[in-house]
């Protein structure tokens, strides 16, 4: 059985963003406008890291700060340390989220320490965030393989997402980082996590680098899954491999759920003209497909 | 329950290179012997239609002359009448191929008459293949959408493909032409066409233009079907929209396969590279997310 709803998790103006060229800061705040315009109740709107390492998201404060805020929305922006909380919170983000691997050699060269320490480093952020009454959802990235290791234990990855929700987490988002799960091994780790941890307390964001996210989101669909992460446009392309794709494109998630009469309050054709008019200004090709065929 | 096999049908130097530019004899016959040296069992290598109406197919029968034979491997052509039958016999195909709609308006536009006229011109095709023991495939086209009607019956797609089965085809290869299919309403479709048809004279012939191909596949994988048609790079676009996806590549559907566990006989990677090189034949950019990626 399919479920009647599924939230979207829409993360293009930050995990899209930060890995393409720079945009301006109005281009960026019409974007979440417009994304917001579309019915998406869920927007990653940037993320409080150093801007040495993340120059595109240096301006999310500015960002968060002149947006038009819907009442109903959440925004959420990335934050790796207390420091980057407390900016998050001045900027009246609604939410926050942390970002760990289960991949120690992943963690190592993404977040330069082990998976204990990046848990150990969020417990500030955790208790601050209780007495702010701010939500933190966390997310496990290389859940279907990593990089630099290969083949990931799914024990792992139910361990370090158990890890998070015992810290506060509301959320964890299980990233096949690299798009390299395929249906069956994405189903069987969600089913090892999911042993753990309720499957409304998980989300799916599975990157399309080698084509497979919607075949892998459908094979988990029947799971009790509620959310799903994804990119308008799909955009970010694959920071491990140049030229190739990695978020998936919202576009192409609503055209599936839609025509499995799931509901998401998401207006796609509304969602196209969003996502064709940030790759103009970007200067690059949707990876959307959907919106390939609909913009003809 | 996944198969344990599934035989890719691969169209790509038909069905696919018969809407990119125009190439060269020796690329095409490089192109149908690297595929079989891929593992790849049955090939579309040709048409036998008029070169007014597809110039790219022009010249079938110097590349069925000019290809290392591969005495374990089926190539076929299509053959829209008698004249096409007898040019690719005389060409020595292995196997021939029939082309109709499920959608009156699609048959009419494409092929220039009515379903039931399209069938009755097969019938000569039939008489001759069966005198020469020579295997005849079907293709319906439009089984999930057509880009004039929209929606089509489902039981039309039957009543389609059982008359090609009843006049002697050995396999019916149900089109979704312009990609519009989801996962549900692809199931739905192949358990009608089920009702009437054993799931191993059928195949899925499902284009990626929405990108759900894969998801398609996977809802239609326990189906008891056994043939998969895909085109290697992804080769041949959308006619329907301009710089859309077209055929399903077939590297991104092997990757998927053997994810799964499931054999095609196929290398992957081998495959790619031939994807590759045709790709930079035709100075265009792969299809394949998943050649994207291990192109890197």
């Amino acid at each position: 059985m399919y479920p009647k709803q599924i939230s979207i998790y829409e993360v293009g103006p930050r995990d899209g963003l930060q890995n393409e060229a720079q945009l301006g800061l109005e281009a960026k705040v019409q974007l979440i406008n417009g994304l917001s315009a579309c019915g998406l109740k869920r927007i990653e709107a940037g993320s409080f890291v150093s801007p040495k390492w993340v120059p595109q998201m240096a301006d999310s404060t500015a960002v968060l700060q002149q947006i038009e805020r819907q009442q109903n929305v959440t925004y959420s922006a990335l934050t790796p340390n207390l420091s980057g909380f407390e900016q998050a919170i001045a900027a009246h983000v609604n939410e926050v989220a942390v970002f760990t691997a289960a991949s120690e050699s992943f963690c190592q060269r993404n977040i330069n320490c082990s998976i204990a320490e990046s848990l150990r480093r969020f417990d500030t952020i955790f208790v601050a965030a209780k007495a702010a009454n701010i939500k933190v959802r966390a997310y496990v990235s290389c859940v279907l393989g990593c990089p630099y290791e290969g083949a990931i234990n799914i024990e792992q990855v139910a361990a370090v997402s158990q890890a998070l929700i015992d810290m506060g987490a509301y959320q964890v988002s299980l990233g096949d980082t690299i798009g390299v799960g395929t249906p069956q091994n994405a189903r069987q780790m969600l089913d090892a996590v999911s042993q753990r941890i309720a499957p409304q307390q998980l989300a799916l964001h599975f990157h399309d680098t080698y084509g497979q996210a919607l075949a892998n989101i459908l094979a988990c669909l029947d799971s009790g899954i509620s959310t799903i992460d994804s990119a308008v446009a799909g955009l970010g392309g694959c920071p491990y491999a140049r030229g190739a794709s990695g978020n998936l494109a919202t576009e192409d998630l609503l055209y599936m759920l839609h025509g499995l009469g799931i509901e998401t309050g998401v207006d796609l054709q509304q969602l196209a003209n969003v996502g064709h008019k940030i790759c103009q200004q970007l200067g690059k090709r949707s990876s959307s497909k959907v919106s390939q065929a609909l913009m003809n």
